[in-house]
């Protein structure tokens, strides 16, 4: 054929078919009762196309996503405004990647679609362990009386697999209470030597892990479209050495969630996005190997 | 005092006392679950903020608001995501004012919050009448199953009111069922000459009208900050000439929905916001005279 | 499946399978020798996602999208710079359409994408006839000594069709040899009585017509984003009525391009590009009927 | 020489030396007492930038700028925050294009600056008229105590002039004094039979005529970047519609302000501008044939 | 009540009534001769509205606003164009804080707020000192011969105070006459150890100290809404290094200015002038424990 | 004369004439073969106006533009999508200026304008050596069949000068061929302390240095306004550390490209590319003195 298309709809390299992939990238544009535009759910699609901005290869880590097999499954169409409804059909997704013995990719959407995803995860994983990256606690209680609340999502999280399994790095905002329940349970981690003391025996036992980075994790600067900007974040090379910690953890999925590619009419925050997804695949990838 | 403090947090000249108004403005800032940012939760305060850019007074009309009786009540704290509740606490503040005697004018958000003013209207005006501007039908049975959706809000209305409470004005998008049900029911109305004798016995015999304006109805190109622009709808002036055929009606209440500021950063479609409630607000006020 | 996936990369209502399709829409992106990002490159993307803010049926028309077989079939890619292996390239890409026996859809990219899209149609249809929108002529013999640019483009295509298979619409803007140009050959309309009375023969006698639209003939306030905008153009719905003009003519194909999504943050001349193209097919696939 | 350098920073065309020119086009970028940025003190580069993407040919008027003398004497240097200063240097400026016998064309910075402009034009033409293109009335007596702001500047030319010597055109906002005194002084021109019944006699006498066009006469879809946007103004074509009744009078000089280019992120303002000066200069110059 | 309203015009927190607070938040949004829009104007109500995307309490300091008396006193209305008289009404409004025992935190607005800010505070504390945060030196004698300019607003404060009563930090543009000046009079200080040193005797006699940050002392990616962006700031974090050293010292008043909302669409600016005034606030209010 | 004019279309400083100057400036408005507007040919004009937000002195050198010899040549008008043409036309220019005895400083325009420059250096300089800041390698044999592009400007170069004589700094994107190549020939550089071993002999032996920086090699946090950003690159002051290292070399000429503006809609970009030419003029401009 004399011209060829470009998949700019699907992550760079996610060119497995479904049934031959290790890992299936699904997006969640989850974020409103609209029932088109503003905010988050436009963070997906925007990520990927953004994702042919760079290259397969990663210098940094001299591997290459044209030996990983991942499939790109595409977005889910959800219900705005029904909240409950919409986690649903988020979890039976997970679900079906999971039956077929694959990893899943989450693109958000705003940070509540970690919950569903977990809600999954946890019938194949009763041992799953979560590590978060975050500007936000996401501990609260309730948000205005509401339980299923971005706010709210690793609190949730945290009722269902217990504290003890959840790690939060880059926490630099929520309340006082908030603080206070992260101090009870020793689920903040604030510095590297911490946390690769807290890796350690998850490593060895290769405990499967899944990882949830909310991008705002990242200072504003770096990351300014997102919805909740939280000055005195990441820069992008100290992300990258927290991941990198992770080399030899057993990955079994992740997610990165609340890019809100309105916010940022540069598109470098979209660019942002796909670099981490690109570089936590290719170290997750390497478990596989 | 040697100065002189700026109230851009209200709409110009709505410096009545609460106790003393005709009117009062309340923002209904609903959009979605998250907790900050995205969309048209954003549109009262800019509305209100760009209203001081304008005069008092309009030439068009030869009115002033200085003449009007206008509170500013200021925005709502709604639960994002929990729709249902959201709603009822709207209906509650429409309540509250319509049992002072006064008349509200309501600034969106998304269109659903009209279905909880009109819950509360319409226990006070059971014979209320309602004309909605708006680009597109909102007469879905349902949106992806649900019922309370912005898609869906004046379907709710009609099946309250009755069809023949209804007229549609700058209608021009939506499903052919919803065309459909335009068309058995006679609610929508395309000419200036089918309006006015649609209002003749309204104005004759001074039933109460709310009237509800999603800006969308104007073209995108005047009012490009909105979810979901529809190209080739209503210039400025001729959106102002249906609103004047309104002068002697007994205009009980309205709503201006649907600003969504971060999408027009020129800042033009706040003001454009505000101007259409200048106006319609001066000529309701008439028939208090 | 409890879920469901939106194919936002591809046009609304373009489901149908490449071999049982009557038309197929390809994408274009080429604008420059840069590889990634400025400009008209992204206007294919950007217009079929914003395509889903609209509905399948069209009021003003009365027709919807489910009755029309459309396959999108995704976006060339192109090397930027190379301007004539680029060309070739569109050129093979429309062959194998029309090879096909089905109507190509043309999504720019810049206008001189249109040329090897008339290469490739001038061979099955000897007689073709083009109409085009625009604000300017495209006229010249050359930019600077370049006869392969946008601004030469449709001298390029009056060279090989002849200036009588011509017919240019909404024209704005060029050099005074350029209107001379027009004047001689007479491929100018200023009116929609001229332009029925060009049609009339055309549509009696069902010669194929290929139509041309380059958005700039809207208003910049309509259309903002593009690269050379010219004050003065028309309104959406003076281009609707210009367009409903073909209903009963045999359009073979068509092209709408010089979107540039950058150029528009408010991202609302993507949906006016999408509406430009959902009528348009609508009309044109009448006369498959 | 092998290449060609573009003099962007000129307006197209404008490409006389001093001394041989009619017309000599001036920037005052005035706007502010800060010393680097925001508004309309970007508004004349931005314009001149803006009109390369213009042709020099205008098909409306069947002109062309390469039949016009005109110089860019570019851009003064004035100091923000001393309001006073600045009126005097610019005054100095336009005092020294009258010295040579020369027609000034001033690109604004904000609608003060047309003040010094009379005043320079006073001593040469004691006789002058001024046509205002305004959507404000700038008819204060002053504004919060001070009356040299862009808010008084017409009343402070009526002063000057003689309220007889002003025509003002597109007013639809100021206070209800501002209209009495409009109507009172017969200043205010609402249709285009009355603008040339006021035109005829200054045309056949050829008294010298200022014309000071504010663009926020025009509608703000059609001219975003402007720091006071009121809806419900002109199109681009109305504007040039009255602009081409001016063709036979005797127009010495005149001015195009408030253009503020960092509220128009599209550029389609900076173009707007352009082409209204492109072709007033051209109306204009044909007087001097 | 079913509902509540939320203060967003009001810095977050700032909740007590004026007769019992401490702290008296002002805002000066003076910037132009302007009446509406560009610039640092809009700075003052940006930044409160941002204050509600973050929380009330401080992890970095375990400090929460609940603990503090703030009272949000608004935005003043000054006479832009007319320097002196706007400078004066600052004056007044800070006098009447002072009068009432109070402390102040002026929002910008320019950076020539300070002045009249600081001839209020000399009246009450005649052995005031004064911390700047700032790029440049703004120590000119005048700017285009202009003494009242945000360029030489430090340099008259020097003059009232002595510059030994003044400690700059952050500066890295200046012309060399400036960076002259600094050196001779040892008013710049560049790292921590030095500014400690300073630090200590004013600490240990808590004499009164002002602090004034003009926000573009940070780097502009992290704070790219500002009117003269110079590379090369400082990050978020090392500006809160510096506060905290201010830990123990008596603040009797601050203000933070240059936020130019319009220069920044993503709105992180306006966050990080809202999450710096909350820290500094935090810090000084423990002064008064 | 009692006004002054602002060159703003000139760099700060550059006020010699062309035949007294030993630097001359020169704009490659360079990026595609569109006629108008995309990309980074509206760098260098950005750039230069930007820079008048600046000070000509330079604290961290103490050295000021005054003492520099620079004239502003202008900028090239390039025919787009004609690349070897517009090539041809940009080394005729840089011969131009070698043959006057000058240096030359570029302003890009994309990156592939970097070849025609070293084309005309080579012939003038035989024994040139050049360094690359940059975030991407630019080593491609050819990208899509074409071996004139940007992605494989300094693989050409490397083919004129030999690999050794090429340094490569902050390069973090590309092939793993790339990188291979880049190993191979030890033309990357990843310490300042390589850096300095490597430039040690070539300022003992004033061998001619020609500096190369695409502004990408910046993170895209500080500098947002370019084609193809790439996550985790320099800080503004890292950039000026290897550039201070250069301060005894023999630098003869050198170019700073690939800034788009449309893409940093806060100007900030543009005031980074425009500091990084003066501090690179004044570091170049001593091995002069």
């Amino acid at each position: 054929m004399p011209y060829s298309v470009i998949p700019s709809h699907q992550f760079i390299g996610a060119d497995a078919e479904v049934d031959s992939a290790d890992w299936v990238v699904l997006g969640f544009p989850f974020d409103s009762t609209c029932s088109y535009r503003p905010g988050t759910r436009f963070g997906p699609l925007a990520l990927r196309q953004a994702s042919w901005g760079l290259e397969t290869y990663s210098p940094a880590l001299n591997l290459d996503l044209a030996d990983a097999l991942v499939h790109d499954g595409g977005e889910l169409e959800l219900p705005m405004g029904s909240t409950h409804r919409a986690l649903t059909q988020i979890e039976s997704a997970v679900q079906d990647v999971l039956a077929r013995g694959q990893r899943c990719i989450g693109l958000g959407g705003e940070h509540l679609v970690t919950l569903p995803i977990i809600w999954a995860y946890r019938q194949k994983y009763p041992d799953l362990k979560v590590i978060q990256f975050d500007a936000h606690t996401d501990l609260r209680e309730s948000y205005l009386e509401e339980p299923l609340s971005h706010a709210c999502v690793m609190r949730r999280v945290a009722e269902l697999l217990g504290p003890e399994a959840l790690v939060q790095i880059g926490i630099r905002s929520g309340t006082s209470e908030e603080f206070e329940w992260m101090a009870t349970h020793k689920t903040q981690v604030v510095s590297s030597a911490l946390f690769q003391m807290r890796l350690l025996p998850w490593i060895d036992s290769q405990v499967p892990i899944y990882v949830t980075i909310d991008l705002d994790v990242l200072d504003p600067s770096v990351f300014p479209g997102t919805g909740t900007p939280e000055p005195g974040g990441m820069q992008f090379n100290q992300l990258m050495e927290w991941l990198t910690m992770l080399k030899r953890a057993n990955i079994v999925g992740f997610d990165v969630v609340e890019l809100s590619p309105p916010y940022d009419a540069s598109g470098v925050s979209n660019v942002v996005a796909a670099k981490v997804v690109r570089e936590l695949l290719l170290i997750a990838n390497q478990s596989l190997a």
